[in-house]
């Protein structure tokens, strides 16, 4: 069996930590991993390996760089990893809008990677766990429109977004104050209805994402989404609840039908035993948990769903190994 | 001044404890404030107040009784409190829908409470909250549909929301167990899509009550509301995501001006400025706070809206109050 030499870009973070856990735990069939990270990282052992910077030199020799970084660092090595020969699963946005890069959930639309020209965007947490938990839906019938609000864990942030909960949570306790520097605003027993920077019309960047990812993962050209994203005081897994309509009527039985049997996704729903998708149910599981389905009771053509997913696992490192695994 | 004998049923509860508050602050004008609560409570003294049993003889002589109690507490003494010439202004969701009971919210249909045959009834929380946000878009195009996601405060449950919510935060703080008793599941850190039992086509009681109770208060009988209700572990001050339809197109421009200048709500939408509705801000505070105004990407007569109050003042015992203040 081949094995292949693959680096992970931003190796000390949150993604790129939970990236080296999943390649050891799906036996990925690696020959070097090489860890990549900045200057300051580098010297530094994770479990026997030794961290390097990320410069043109130290890309030599890679088959496949995982992307752990955010925007900047990916734009700024992405040119040195295709001139090394590697090809590049991003889980920063900077690409993945580009015509020329797939952007890909493996259950969805995964003849996208052989389109690639170096470069294979991984998409926004939120968008892959709420692709995955419809895309069974939209192969029966084309969703036209989603109406989104999300409830999205601290850890989305990075690994200081929990810290900064739990160091709220101690401070509150003992009746002292604490300056939040991860969050707008305290976090602790609140929730915020902002996530990202202003970007269209009244919409965060992050809002905005599941319209524009989401068209290109589902082939879905003219999908609308209206979405309003918030954090909770949660520490991992994003829950969604949305609201979509079809273009033909797909029964609520037809629907869990389906959800139960597709690929990524695991039907939890059975409200009588206060069973649904919860994020402390989620965390640290690859599937997409789905439930709550039921009619839309404004739309003939609409039901409601609500799921929940590890946006740190399916909604960002897993999504991006099984990505690579297409690839080898 | 005329002054009144007012009884709270209920009255060691949570929202018993706020009407207290605020009949205070309001300077209500009362003769007698009788307190009224279960044989364990009598005798109890609050604020020099004896509380006694809720009973037939101890409604008379009132003139106003306010319903802070449970369903099956409010349907037993309602005939009481009638035969004994009070007016019951009552909390529980045991005689909201019944037609020759008058719902209102003071801000919205006012003139309501003149219909009443004894009974007054103060709708459910997140549809107070959510009615006062959008009742002024209402007023300029009607309401056809709204679809909604709410975060629902724990003390919403009563006083034992928040208590569980701080055990659980400490037990898990020390690698300890805890059993929720309140909750289905565990709350901290955690979010839980039920809010009662299903009642409808796969939907919660308190999901119906939105689409049930918005329609006798605004006045829209063909009222469509999708809502799916979600406890998040916020001490107090509930939240909602709204995407509203109207009749007519209303500009993100023109609801802004007329939520700024409705009775009942404050505009807080300056997301450059991270301005917006939050629970820790609205905590303690009569109005409710409106924000994220955006056109709905999915309709062109779309709005979306996010709206927090306190559920526990706004949200139940001032609503009720100032029902009370309507029929002085």
């Amino acid at each position: 069996m081949k094995k292949y030499n693959v680096g992970i870009l931003g190796a000390t973070g949150a993604v790129g930590q939970e990236m080296m856990k999943i390649l050891a735990e799906r036996n990925f069939p690696i020959e070097e991993l090489r860890l990549l990270a900045s200057k300051n990282s580098a010297g530094r052992v994770i479990e026997g390996h030794t961290v390097v910077e990320a410069c043109a030199e130290n890309f030599k020799g890679l088959d496949i760089v995982l992307g752990a970084a955010e925007n900047d660092i990916a734009e700024r090595f992405a040119g040195d990893i295709k001139a090394a020969g590697a090809v590049f699963v991003d889980n920063s946005s900077a690409f993945r809008l580009d015509p020329d890069v797939p952007l890909v959930v493996p259950e969805i639309n995964p003849e996208d990677v052989k389109k690639h020209k170096g470069i294979i965007a991984n998409p926004n947490c939120t968008t892959i766990i709420s692709c995955t938990a419809v895309n069974a839906l939209n192969s029966i019938s084309p969703i036209e429109s989603m109406v989104v609000s999300s409830y999205q864990a601290v850890s989305g942030a990075g690994a200081n977004g929990p810290k900064e909960l739990f160091a709220e949570v101690e401070a509150l306790s003992k009746g002292e104050s604490y300056e939040p520097r991860v969050f707008q605003h305290q976090i602790a027993y609140n929730v915020i209805p902002q996530i990202g920077g202003e970007q269209f019309a009244g919409y965060t960047s992050e809002e905005m994402k599941l319209q524009n990812e989401g068209r290109k993962i589902m082939h879905l050209p003219e999908l609308k989404v209206s979405c309003t994203c918030v954090r909770v005081p949660v520490v991992r897994s994003h829950s969604v609840s949305i609201c979509l309509k079809t273009k033909e009527k797909i029964s609520v039985a037809k629907a869990k039908e389906v959800i139960a049997a597709a690929s990524g996704c695991k039907l939890v729903d059975d409200l009588a035993n206060q069973s649904y998708p919860m994020p402390l149910d989620t965390s640290n599981q690859d599937l997409v948990f789905v439930g709550r389905i039921r009619d839309d009771l404004t739309d003939e053509r609409g039901l409601n769903v609500w799921c929940c997913g590890d946006q740190v696992r399916k909604g960002a490192a897993l999504n991006a190994i099984q990505i690579a695994e297409l690839l080898i």
